[in-house]
């Protein structure tokens, strides 16, 4: 799957793919995710089957897709005023929205998609506009807040009981914020 | 899905358990695992379809129990003689094995099962396992390691198109040491 970026606002192409989200998110909610069929979206969405075939390849590049415009955030990451403060309200928020439900089922979508890369890139960019605020601290590479910082979040939610708790969250800034 | 622990060595429930974990690495090697079924399962093992569903529940809780059982390792963790030495040695050993296509289908497995927080035991009693060897040391929790050590090396293969490098390994293995 190849995620088409930079799609012409209101174009044909940008209207079918807004049609096309919504309805994968209609369907969501009333259906569950194993009986929701390429033929039932393109019904909704007022598509023919084959234009989703011909754009995304199969079901779960669809739903990947969604997922990750979903993921996209609709807005820079807080601005308090401190490095610190920024980090601590960003990573709060991304543990939330991770341990959510829908986030369970984004961080599933999302591995099966050809483009797994394609999160961490969001992330990035995000951690480094919030690094770019305050270029007279010596700030941690961007690198190092998505090991210390993103990782145990995704990695805690998926494979451990327990989820993160705020407080392990600020220890893990402190520890990024270390020189 | 309940994971039969402390099964008693040959007795008829481990004979069966021994048996159908056999087909499924068999069938595995030379069938897409979207094509392998339990019928095809039980007809290998010898066993009939409904004693797998009596105990695994189905095929995606027997697939998992699979991968877990793959997970658990066979031996203790390497012991070099410094807690440094035995955990770049065992981190090193993680990285390789969740890297590989049996780690990578072992990941998506896990997730999908009822007890996704047995991985993180199986990881923990491991790391107890290097600790306890240096009682002297001031050592890290195993909290800490595997926030450290395990999420960073999962998440990378998981969401990035690039995995952990050693060098970068070695330098949150040292950061994992700070106190």
């Amino acid at each position: 799957m190849v995620i088409k970026e930079g799609l012409r606002p209101g174009g044909r192409s940008a209207r079918v793919q807004a049609s096309v989200h919504s309805a994968v998110h209609e369907l969501l909610e009333v259906h569950a995710r194993s009986s929701v069929t390429v033929p039932m979206i393109a019904a909704r969405a007022g598509v023919t089957p084959s234009t989703i075939y011909r754009r995304w390849g199969d079901l779960g590049a669809l739903l990947a897709d969604v997922a990750l415009a979903r993921m996209r955030p609709d807005s820079e990451p807080a601005d308090t005023g401190s490095l610190r403060g920024d980090l601590r309200a960003w990573a709060e928020q991304y543990l939330d929205e991770m341990n959510s439900e829908p986030g369970r089922m984004m961080m599933r979508d999302v591995q099966c998609s050809q483009t797994p890369g394609y999160c961490v890139s969001i992330l990035s960019a995000q951690l480094q506009a919030i690094v770019d605020r305050y270029p007279a601290d010596t700030a941690p590479s961007v690198d190092r807040l998505i090991n210390l910082l993103a990782a145990p979040t995704v990695f805690r939610i998926l494979f451990s009981n327990t989820p993160l708790t705020v407080a392990e969250l600020h220890a893990l800034i402190e520890l990024a914020l270390k020189a």
